[in-house]
């Protein structure tokens, strides 16, 4: 297909298909003419996972470049593949943290038993939360920390199962990079809805439904 | 204190403290001559909380001006609270939703026995997420959504005791809106964190450490 054809596949401008082309995101087309070009499903495909991670996800080009770049040239090790994506797909660390929401955060790791990489990312992000809502006096917060992990895990096995059952090293690579963007965004959609009815329980109030 | 020690007080500047005061996310100080005035510990609160909203939860100058007259002017019901912070924080419904994952948030919805209504923004985010997991051609993504749900039920259970279990109206509001954005981040940190080392165990690979 064309590049027009490839926009109204995907719902993504040409312009925006020019600047990803430039910008090495989206591999080239097969040259027909000097200044023509013939697109695939491969292209369509790549397109929609951009998309998914730009606005699902939030992330920079320059992130999505890292990523991307990893999903096209890693060395076959799912775990160092997990890794690398979830390395780039985090924000950088919360520079609130402070000593004390770093301890609390080896603390939380130690009690439920898990081995985590000094340098994952995750763990700044974390101790800066706690940092920030002891500054706000809600220390108390931090009491759902332990059954937030016991849920975390629970979903983690799910996800490696899931991803373990892939057939090959390349599906596998693709559920990697699409769930932890998609299932972050999931698990907090599914978060927010699962407050409605619980509060509307718990408080004997009406649900929402009547908010303008 | 004087605006120069409520900058030192909070790591936020001058010029940024004299724009939420000029967008009203600050309440002014109190007066001490025509051009001078005294900020006292609710200033720097407020300021946190204004920075943990925006640097933790990405909102919006416009969507932290709706929360914050949330919390200033509920009606003391703690369920509408939570609503009207829920509808502002999340970013508006992914408009790549189609009828398909409209309808399957509704069938995952129906199995839970959860009451959630029509407008909560979370339903377009998840059914815009659906509809790009199967263009992706990654349907079989969705195998996620239950045990998610369970998940997701467990954590809101606990988000719930803990905001009923504030002594008054104001600590309550606090909870809901802070609670809601460090929540989402500190979640999603402990699902990464446990991609880790569950896929080591999984893989029999090595952990992330060695990454560069």
């Amino acid at each position: 297909m064309r590049v027009a054809e490839l926009s109204t596949a995907t719902g993504v401008t040409v312009p925006t298909i020019k600047y990803y082309l430039r910008e090495g995101l989206l591999p080239q087309g097969e040259l027909t003419s000097p200044n023509q070009a013939r697109y695939g499903e491969q292209h369509v495909r790549r397109l929609r996972l951009i998309r998914a991670l730009i606005e699902v996800g939030g992330l920079s080009v320059a992130r999505l470049r890292e990523v991307l770049a990893t999903l096209d040239d890693h060395d076959g090790e799912i775990n160092n593949l997990l890794g690398t994506v979830q390395f780039n797909i985090l924000p950088p660390g919360d520079d609130q943290a402070d000593a004390a929401g770093i301890a609390e955060v080896d603390r939380l790791l130690e009690r439920h038993g898990w081995h985590v990489s000094e340098k994952h990312p995750a763990r700044q992000v974390l101790a800066g939360v706690i940092t920030r809502a002891r500054q706000l006096g809600m220390g108390w917060l931090l009491e759902v920390l332990d059954p937030y992990a016991v849920a975390a895990e629970q979903v983690a096995k799910v996800d490696i199962d899931l991803t373990a059952r892939q057939g090959d090293r390349e599906a596998m690579s693709e559920v990697v990079v699409v769930g932890t963007i998609l299932g972050d965004a999931m698990l907090t959609a599914l978060r927010h809805m699962a407050h409605e009815f619980t509060s509307a329980r718990r408080f004997g109030a009406e649900s929402f439904t009547d908010r303008s």
